[in-house]
């Protein structure tokens, strides 16, 4: 197992990312190869006291910023971290690639470089929230529009993910949507639900209101990648705001701070299980390998997290799954498209 | 100043509904009309201790549920406490209603009754999210989907609300997107950015993400109803995620819960602070006069906020400068759709 490491981009690299690598070497049974600065990887390696032998080093020259037009990327910094080390997953160099760089260009990077899974119609960018129970929420940006048959796709490729990487049986799949009815949302949900229900492949739980998802009603959440997006930014401005209020309360007097001290275990265990960097990265689904986005903010731990994570979903099998699963819908789609075809000829003669 | 109060329908009526009308009646200073069955509200003044002969009751025999299409209300429950409260209104009889009963009933219900206000083209549901200062969420849902001149004209509507309201001179606007940047979002959010930022009445602030809404970004953020249901829902459902489980760290132990005991008046403060019932209800605007829709779930406390609250909407002068301002709106439109025709006829020529 070879997981390939961009250690430049996102808000605190190289320093954090660095780290983050040298902790997962130590942590995890898997071969690393940090692609980045060399300069800065001898420097932060050396800080650390780590042993630059037990890793590889592919050095890079150009850096993938934030500014980056997503779509030029891959030909404007051919040098950069991102797109040697997606070239380098996509020639065999290694089973997954991990970065904190711009999600935009990463994505589309990894579409034009790794290419899509045999089968997939749009790749989207997953996201595990951190609720009672894991749930998968796909997509989460990545296509701010999307058909119904997309959305169909997206529950195929999250169960697959939930099945191999959480070990959930049959996970349960459900609709994000205004109201628990049938009726509920605009066209697209409308007309994605009679999908959804028709198809036997999918455990399909039906409308999902945000009010229920913290509570274990599904493993996998499909939606566009706009509505996605506000669902997953806006439970993290309020978790954040909800624990620094928290932190008001602890902070507000001795007795107060006395308190907390008393409680300190339960809440850090509390916090623990709020923390979406304890769950690593985003992982991109639909992409032929797996790639893993950590997120921007990532500190060593989550980044090595993200790296975690990585090293399981290329030993998951769910790529496979996943793979096998996308064929098999297109196949299936095909043949009632052709179906479709000749009826409507014979309907004509 | 007199308020209508539905006292049947949502899920604690009649009970808290009459009790939350009773804490309305001792409090505040406005004349309060209770419909509803007349038996029940007899049976709960009775058991509060309570003088009926200080409010005024009309017995209705019918209750708008859950079940009830919204469309076919006004038709099929003539004799329901919401239509003849909404009835009651729209003659003059009160200067504002409050319901807890089915939203999708009320809204259509006010706007075929009430009738929306001058130069409105879309009413919407708006809500005060408890963050760091309010923000008022618009549309929550009454519109799934909507043009940009709608948002537009949401803008208009919840600054009006928002200075009147809470004080707040020059209100900002924010537009709910998936990034920063002004090409981020659907069509849709693009085509509004553009007129929001063009309109000189409105002080647009930019996109605002999920993750910096509670910070005191924006004191009015506009969007679909769609997307604003499920923000809406989904902060509600984190919010009460990690209320639950702060209430598991303190009753782990003995000790946490001496702990729980030592900072108890602090968490309460902040539990208020978070509690949306204590802001009261969803103001409906853009309908000719001030209805209030209190939260399904509302126990006698929440409901007494959302009738202290329609004595403010009622009181505030926000109706009048919505209006004024909704007017302005549909004129300058009109100006500008015949300036365009005129130009397109003069080239014509």
């Amino acid at each position: 197992m070879k997981i390939i490491v961009d250690v430049m981009g996102g808000d605190n690299a190289p320093e954090e990312t660095v780290k983050g690598a040298i902790m997962a070497a130590d942590e995890q049974n898997a071969e690393l190869v940090l692609v980045g600065d060399r300069n800065d990887i001898e420097r932060i390696a050396k800080e650390q006291s780590f042993d630059l032998g037990r890793v590889e080093v592919v050095h890079t020259g150009e850096i993938v910023t934030m500014e980056d037009d997503p779509i030029s990327v891959v030909r404007a910094k051919p040098d950069s971290s991102m797109v040697v080390g997606l070239r380098m997953l996509a020639e065999g160099k290694g089973d997954a690639f991990v970065s904190t760089g711009n999600t935009g260009a990463l994505f589309t990077s990894a579409t034009l470089i790794v290419r899509k899974a045999k089968g997939v119609q749009r790749a989207g960018i997953g996201a595990v929230l951190p609720c009672e129970k894991p749930v998968l929420l796909l997509d989460t940006g990545a296509n701010v529009t999307v058909a119904e048959e997309n959305l169909e796709q997206f529950a195929i490729m999250g169960a697959a993910y939930m099945h191999k990487m959480f070990g959930v049986e049959s996970p349960r799949v459900g609709l994000l949507n205004n109201g628990a009815e049938e009726c509920k949302g605009t066209e697209l949900q409308r007309a994605a639900y009679k999908r959804l229900q028709e198809n036997r492949e999918i455990n399909f739980v039906g409308n999902v209101e945000g009010s229920a998802l913290p509570f274990d009603v599904c493993d996998v959440l499909v939606t566009d990648g706009f509505t996605g997006n506000i669902l997953l930014k806006s439970v993290e401005g309020v978790g954040k705001m909800i624990l620094g209020k928290l932190k008001n309360v602890f902070t507000a007097s001795p007795v107060a701070n006395l308190s907390y001290l008393m409680i300190k275990p339960h809440l850090r265990t509390m916090k623990k299980e709020l923390d979406a960097s304890e769950h690593g990265g985003a992982p991109i689904l639909g992409i032929a390998k797996p790639v893993i986005k950590a997120h921007g903010s990532s500190d060593a731990k989550a980044f090595k997290n993200a790296i975690r994570q990585a090293v399981e979903f290329a030993g998951s099998g769910a790529m496979e799954e996943l793979e096998k699963a996308t064929q098999a819908f297109a196949a299936r789609k095909k043949a009632e498209r052709e179906a479709a075809k000749q009826a409507a000829l014979e309907n004509a003669q």
